[in-house]
């Protein structure tokens, strides 16, 4: 006997429970009324995810635990799949609830609870510990949360208990790859365990997370036989005959740089309208990081709801407001232009009797940028527009930024982009309509800051310095190991050393997009207070051993 | 026979493998010369804790291994037991290693891993299973680790196996209350196994984290017959006879406001010495959070390494200028006296045009904290001393106080401190020496950036907002639950809100002391994209439910 399973890709906002709520009642009577049998919602998709500490609120949890009866209630005429957590006594499971006729007529708790990278799922609940079988005409689904499809042997208890499909509730953030890694891990146990497998994933940004959807149907021999797109919404509908999926539609995979486009696009307008901004604001310099971030913003958010203010000092080439008012005006932004001479004459003013005696330093440097995030913020408080920070991932690794100054905003796109990184993906910006001047992708990076100032000057070339951190503080490699590859010390070492030592920095980044399988903030908790030194080990030369 | 256990109290820096190993030898070697037939070390002491990810580095876990026997082979004469992350195939235990004769001879896993509050030691460590008993002379030692006490059924377990005494090692957080809250429960599971107890804690801050020290020593009735000082290095030997413990010195417990007033003094203190400062330096601005924070840091750091920054502004009273020379002069730090408002002026200049017909709001209040901030950074960087943050745990909570104004400076002692205790710990410190000027005390509370302003304006009585917060952030309740203690409603609606609409505030905030059971940082684990609103419980009055 065929039946139809909906997969309910949607975007939920943590703790908007009457909002989400709303939501999943209008996606299972559109199920519904599209002929699905059941109707499959992602990982707790009641209170979002994740709700972090919130967790701990029982008024919190009574809340969810009263939307879903109240889901119940509406949603008559389709069996309903939806991820909420749920109070047992003293324990708070990560549950999974089936809602047929009016009522929770089954329950099945997430076993597997990761405690990972971005992950902190021990500290809030408890263990479920057996399977839940549900029954849909004559087919067995198997009921699995997230992890649980990662961890072997779960697919296949479910596969020995009786299932005949595994129905899977995710809420699996996105980092560049991650589509392919999650297909090939999970249609490997599920072909293992030669049962078909139906993935729901929510999308959406929250905070740093993306949720990149791709909600997928693996037959029993582990292939794709329908996939929904990434980083949109979508109600699809798989059809089982004789527990057997029927092939539809295969959205095709993002190639890596448009993935992490369209994450950081969903990941701005995200955290913009989640955190009920009119739109957003950034300091447009003539370089690549803030023309990216300008042309994402645009297509995150509009062009109307977003602004540049160009800031020049008696250091910004003319070529820079040049190329920023280019780039504006290709995209169709308003701007300003305001010059921060007068405030750091101000400044260097009032601090010269206590200076007296003393050289030039980082420190008027650093003068001129923090004006610039006085500014910024001057105008994002008037406006109660968001105020987008550009630095990229290569810059918050070796504290190349100064703090209160480029580093003021609230949220910071390309945090976890590298600079390599960022010219590919302005590259490709350019592909859709060529929106970044050719000569802010050619002209060497430059803070301006002082005279003829080339990052450069203080940094490793990007082209070797993005790879010595991606091995630094993606894998956890040793300098040693890095050295070992081929890169020259002097590099290793001065990035090793900087990375080191600017972990104060980064804690008071703001959030920014977590694009790659490590992003700074909770997925790497560094202390600050640390006298690690990774460059030391190379104090023990491999020949005198 | 007679036996003697020696409890080594010290402060170790985290990831300082070759200073701590040096700390534990020379203490071993103190040790021995006393007479002890054993010292104990804190739980992890080899690098120190907690080490956080820097768990997850190879090098980190192989240097730890190292060390280990390096202490061993210089550690003869005496048994040793230390703590020390360590590999076994892919598992990482937390592990108390037993050093005799220049080898590892026992080693003993910890059972009992935290994952709540500050703690994530799931993230990292494998839990052990079972109990080591270790032969000295004729007693036997039942090793714990830290949480292993704290939970039920272990002390016991090893009673059972046929410990004689259980050797505790800690790493416990200071919070105020903590040591009686320790003492009382960990004596009171000790008593119920009728088994003496020696407990050694490490001392010291650590980025958010003190360790008090506090280290005891319990008989088989639970009472405390040896406790060593709070907040301070000690080397401590405690003697046994029989399997029972002779009566020694007990410090006594200090009051919450002095345990207080020392945590913070040794917060500030380790945290500029453990990152490399020379001092510190902060805005003083006539007010009590400046006015305490700078007798805090002349406390920890002496007064040539403090200086103080008076940064008038037009609404600034004389008596606050008055007032910040009086304690500067009475604590002999040096000052400065720089004005703002040539700054402020550039701003307002400036902006004007992109301002022009739009009101007088927030903003300008927030240009004149930021051009305090930006001097005060300016000063930071040129003397490379610390730039301390005075704001308050009232301030933090409810969000009074300015991104990059005067939130802007490496770390905050009062992060943690609510604005009542903040009175109560300047009350104190003036009667170990009259510094804070009596008008400082006694004035209300101002932030001097507009005319005549209040901080009772804009935020409830902090008599009332203190409680309040402390029942919403540290104890999860909800508004009803606060409203039902009699706290008025339009002040509990105004706090929960301003609560959970600031936590993008907290997120970029310094860190600073935890003094609290639940500080600001790892601690509380909120969204920042959250539709959690706290007071929306007011919307269901009791009545009609």
């Amino acid at each position: 006997m065929p039946v139809a399973i909906a997969l309910a890709q949607l975007n939920f906002t943590v703790a908007d429970i009457a909002g989400n709520s709303r939501k999943i009642v209008a996606a299972a009577q559109a199920a519904r009324s599209q002929g699905a049998d059941l109707v499959c919602f992602p990982e707790l998709c009641v209170t979002g995810y994740p709700p972090e500490d919130l967790l701990f609120r029982e008024d919190f949890i009574e809340q969810a635990a009263r939307a879903v009866a109240e889901i119940a209630a509406q949603t008559a005429g389709i069996d309903v799949v939806i991820g909420c957590p749920r109070r047992r006594g003293t324990q708070l499971f990560n549950s999974a609830l089936i809602l047929r006729d009016g009522l929770v007529a089954a329950e099945y708790d997430k076993i597997a609870l990761p405690n990972y990278g971005v992950f902190d799922e021990e500290r809030y609940f408890s263990a479920g510990s057996g399977q839940l079988l549900w029954r849909l005409r004559d087919v067995r689904l198997g009921l699995t949360i997230c992890e649980d499809v990662w961890r072997p042997g779960i697919i296949a208890a479910n596969r020995e208990a009786g299932a005949d499909i595994i129905l899977s509730l995710n809420a699996s953030p996105f980092h560049a790859g991650k589509v392919h890694q999650r297909e090939q891990i999970i249609c490997g146990l599920s072909a293992a365990a030669q049962i078909p497998l139906v993935y729901v994933n929510q999308v959406g940004g929250q905070d740093e997370l993306i949720f990149d959807g791709a909600s997928f149907v693996a037959d029993r021999e582990g292939r794709i036989v329908s996939r929904a797109a990434e980083f949109d919404e979508q109600l699809r509908l798989a059809r089982f005959d004789e527990g057997r999926p029927l092939p539809d539609e295969i959205a095709p995979a993002y190639s890596p740089v448009l993935s992490e486009y369209q994450a950081l696009v969903l990941g701005i307008r995200d955290y913009v309208y989640k955190n009920g901004f009119q739109g957003a604001l950034l300091g447009l310099s003539g370089g690549v990081d803030s023309a990216l971030t300008l042309a994402l913003a645009v297509d995150a958010l509009g062009a109307d709801h977003v602004e540049a203010v160009l800031m020049p000092s008696r250091y910004t080439l003319d070529m820079s407001v040049e190329d920023a008012i280019a780039e504006a005006e290709a995209l169709g932004v308003r701007y300003h232009i305001i010059p921060i001479e007068p405030a750091v004459e101000a400044f260097n003013a009032l601090l010269a009797p206590v200076f007296a005696g003393s050289g030039r330093d980082a420190t008027e440097e650093n003068i001129q940028a923090r004006c610039r995030g006085v500014l910024l913020m001057a105008l994002s408080n008037k406006q109660g527009k968001l105020l987008l920070t550009t630095g990229n991932k290569s810059e918050m690794s070796v504290g190349y930024a100064t703090l209160y100054g480029d580093m003021a905003g609230g949220f910071a796109p390309l945090k976890d982009v590298y600079k390599t990184l960022v010219y590919r993906l302005a590259h490709y910006r350019n592909t859709l309509g060529a929106v970044i001047p050719e000569r802010v992708l050619t002209r060497a990076p430059t803070a301006e800051l002082a005279p003829d100032q080339k990052d450069e000057d203080s940094l490793p070339p990007y082209a070797l310095l993005d790879p010595i951190l991606e091995m630094y503080i993606e894998l956890d490699m040793s300098a040693a190991d890095i050295l070992e590859r081929g890169f020259p010390e002097e590099h290793v070492r001065r990035a090793l050393a900087l990375v080191d030592r600017n972990e104060y920095k980064r804690r008071q980044a703001p959030p920014g997009i977590r694009i790659t399988p490590r992003a700074f903030g909770r997925d790497r908790r560094y202390p600050i207070s640390s006298a690690y030194r990774g460059a030391a080990s190379f104090s023990r030369p491999a020949g005198k051993e």
